[in-house]
């Protein structure tokens, strides 16, 4: 941590400062410069970071040092971090495909949806059926219905599945269905929801928010490795910015950014950050040769038809042409699925 | 709703878009211009809202006309909303003047702060029991004890108060003590939150989520309303922008934006928005002249010791001055508190 | 200046910053901290400024602890500079109204506009003869005529006149006929017009970037008083954010922000701001509330049969009527026009 | 063109909207619905376009149709085209890779670096002879003297050259020693140095502006190709956003969503959207893998001593390896250089 001061300030609020940081058991340095003084602390950062040290008179700027995320910190941990979805690896050179509906609307559609995605190459199947809306009027979800449809063509199709969970009286429930938790967009900073979800085993899917800095995102997995469940996957799908064509921006460069300072794996969504059919074959190739360890994607055999997101969803043979072209590029980085 | 076709769209496809019109019982217009073809619909348009047109080949945009809101909307109540927070009125030129620190401490900090912002003119005081905090190892709040000691300070000091809400199994709780819930930026859309605080009858305080458009500020506002309880107060606090002097951007066009398309009241957390203290009192006084129903300000009788938040609080004299000249502009704008 | 030094670099890493530091005549301060290890820097902080210190192996961060503007700044000149326009002055108490249309279309239309402003109290009058338009199919300004019509204008209402320009070879003419340069959000990084307006001793009025940070403003603005030019006088815009109801979003928090960093003065232009006429008003007296040192707005006689941003300008009428309110919020905040 | 109506809007103001549209020649098609009417307009377009109906009382919306541009449109020209630097070819299969130093600082250092970058497999060179920076203490370039340079470095090494200009007195001299002009992210707005490139035959580089959407970009290109110079090479560099830990957002959707619209050439830049060496690579790849026609990149022999943007140069190994990698990911996708 470091400290500096305002040109103007005192001797009084100087020895102030200082008298701070020793009871909390650290050692100050100072450095009196020709226009400032500079504290530098050694010592626990953690114990300085929850002290609102800017709010003492005569500080100008507090500087930490030290990452703010410990768990989740590529420090911590050298290697690679895999997480295990059902029997599918992703992490360390292989990757999650995963693939489906927006939401699930019957066990038709689902199943055939299921059967085409696998058939292309998916290893692993979603499907919302408890739904964040913007609106009140629309498409909710099936709920526990919804769940049960999801498990049971999951296991048709031999497919681990995945789906979002919203809030934390439907963790047993999704438990009980679901090989892995989503945590959307719009709960990334759910605290009550994360921890909980850190208290359960099965891994998470953690999408970031569409304000939040990677720093964010990986304060908000920290928050589920703290409690205990080590098994999180991140997911990169597009912020908000000015751009109006687009649905949202994808922040591809989060990924190699991500890997340089977690262990996690960071998968890609290319779907929610465009919100465009055209846009998404390109931008899930890039996200591989990114070094993305999996990417998601809606695929609906009837867009028009769906009952959420249709406009941004694939239809089944555009997808598995797409994932031939997938193949080619995750060969070349190395990564197999 | 308009549905504009691609230059390029063919007969079997316009067709296609005319039956799914008439299959809702909505009547299409068709205008054949020389670049494009064009469909006006007439009817209902929350039918065709939740239609995924934009997935039916041929069709290039769909173009919304109504408002996806409709009890927050000013078409459908054109009197503007006086939300009632104990005795305290919200809107209809009545000011809710929010004060008091970032987290309930003590009894003892809550009490002292409590008493300042009172003589201050401050009418509702405000304390976090439940805290949405970025780091798992930030302090966390009291829970029901901070409820307790904020309860019972305001009864003191004859104020009602506000606390945040982070979850839905904390409703009961926080409707036992408090006389209004907070919503927090965070939980903007958390949408079972909305449903259940929808279902009490005690008056939210909805903050802006910090990528939140005034649209899905509104839409937030209609979850609630739509399930019952029509006492929101909106609160402007700033929203993620590129400026990196400032904690957040105030987006104050967001006050005269919602007062023409709502008819509720907002307010304004120039707190929050910058974090700041140096820039809150211009902000204050921007936002009563931008026609603000309300101030919400942090106050902390000593910053630099708070456990949360505390660089951005104000001091209890720096409050009481800043409340004089803030008299004297609700004066000129015919606003009183 | 402060380098953190990566937690793994090595001692010969170490020596070869404090080389490079040594080599501009600099005195290095080492701290060996736990974790890190920390290099504070003594003296010159610009020579330092201008390495790549960030590019040497070993250096995780460089963090300037001095602000990169000094002629700008308020550590250099304590006191308001107030800039004399004519004999109309901005800043230290004075407000600037500038008034006018977008454009300058025939002399007419121009003294109509004049007259009205005038009347209801502006002080100084603006229109474009040179115009920076996205489409190179839209109207592009009459040029020099012009800026005839404006000159003859202003005498006949005794009102200087601002205007803009948007290219080096123009500084001439617009000297020529113009009170004030105005420079475009669009050209606040053109840095040879700034150097050759800092050349000259007329006013500028500098907008800010659609992307620029305030810090990004005040570095322009050095650039002009860099050349010799003292009379800068800031004005904030609006910024590109997601809000898409907006045309962009007004930040005015810039306005206390250049306060507490700078001696210059900032006014606020509301009607590009915000692109609404029914958020302008509520805008423009946000701003004086806010500090601000004057206001722009564009007003025009027939919105509708406008050559440029017709949408945005105020009725003469409406005009008059802020200007009576924008006067009380002054008087409340010690300002005069 | 679709004007919407405002609900309350009387007949007169519906006529008087009618009138304003049959006075430039074109047909209004009126749809009166339940909550609003509407007015189609067929015809063209652009003759509307430059005309404020949404200042016209009763009017509500008006939705524009057609895109802004033309001469940039795929509409207009089906086929990718394919621009010549030199006898280096960019688009339609071609990639063109852009390598070489910020700033030309020494004949010497350029001839190292071009001689190592053209080893590796880079076609065109750059260097900054005209430097925009945002400090007037930075190094602002070596002007002429750096044209020539870059004029014989590239003839040594036998590739062409590419070089900004700032402003347009700078036209003639770069047209004299460069192969291609490159319009800086700064200037992507400034219309008259757009025109006056216009008027030139040389192929021109034209970087997204910080805060411009992809339809910002491609009306900027709209100037140069509608004053005759049809050799127009787009290319995306990072827009400005929240996230703080990358120097801009590379918007690599960007590149699809510019291919889908138009027929130009898109190449991107990953060293100053990210400004960090360690993501360059993988953002690199992933452009390649988005479809890109190019990749621009930083190149520095040494880094830390650079005048201009050091820290985000790659050293030239670095830049060898990835050409390695980029090669297998461009045959992947079909493309050459």
């Amino acid at each position: 941590m470091i400290i500096v001061l305002k040109p103007d300030s005192t001797p009084a609020e100087v020895d102030h400062v200082l008298d701070r940081i020793r009871e909390l058991g650290l050692k100050p340095h100072v450095s009196a410069g020709e226009h400032r003084t500079i504290i530098g602390v050694i010592g626990d950062e953690t114990k300085l970071r929850a002290e609102p040290l800017q709010a003492i008179a005569g500080v100008e700027q507090v500087l930490p040092i030290m990452k703010p995320f410990k768990l989740a910190s590529r420090e911590m941990t050298k290697k690679d971090t895999v997480v295990l979805v059902g029997k599918v690896k992703i992490g360390g050179g292989a990757m999650g495909m995963i693939a489906g509906p927006c939401a699930i609307e019957s066990l038709d559609v689902l199943d055939e949806i299921a059967g085409k995605v696998k058939a292309a190459g998916a290893n692993i199947l979603r499907g919302g059926a408890f739904k964040p809306r913007t609106s009140p009027y629309s498409f909710q979800g099936l709920g526990e219905d919804g769940l049960k449809f999801l498990q049971d063509v999951g296991k048709k199709h031999d497919m681990p599945v995945v789906t979002e969970v919203m809030d934390p009286r439907q963790i047993p429930v999704v438990e009980k269905y679901a090989d892995m938790f989503q945590i959307g967009a719009r709960n990334m900073q759910n605290f009550d929801l994360l921890k909980e979800i850190g208290q359960t085993k099965k891994p998470v899917l953690m999408k970031r928010a569409m304000s939040a800095t990677v720093k964010d995102l990986l304060m908000s997995a920290e928050y589920v490795l703290s409690e205990g469940n080590p098994n999180v996957v991140l997911c990169e799908r597009g912020v908000r910015s000015f751009e109006d064509s687009t649905r949202n921006m994808l922040d591809l460069s989060a990924v190699p950014n991500v890997k340089g300072q977690s262990h996690l794996p960071i998968i890609v969504d290319p779907s929610h950050a465009t919100g465009r059919p055209d846009l998404i074959p390109a931008m899930a190739l890039a996200s591989v040769a990114a070094g993305a360890d999996g990417i998601h994607i809606e695929v609906h055999s009837c867009p028009e038809k769906a009952l959420s997101d249709g406009p941004q969803a694939l239809l089944p043979p555009r997808y598995a042409e797409l994932m031939k072209q997938i193949r080619k590029v995750a060969e070349v980085m190395g990564k197999m699925f």
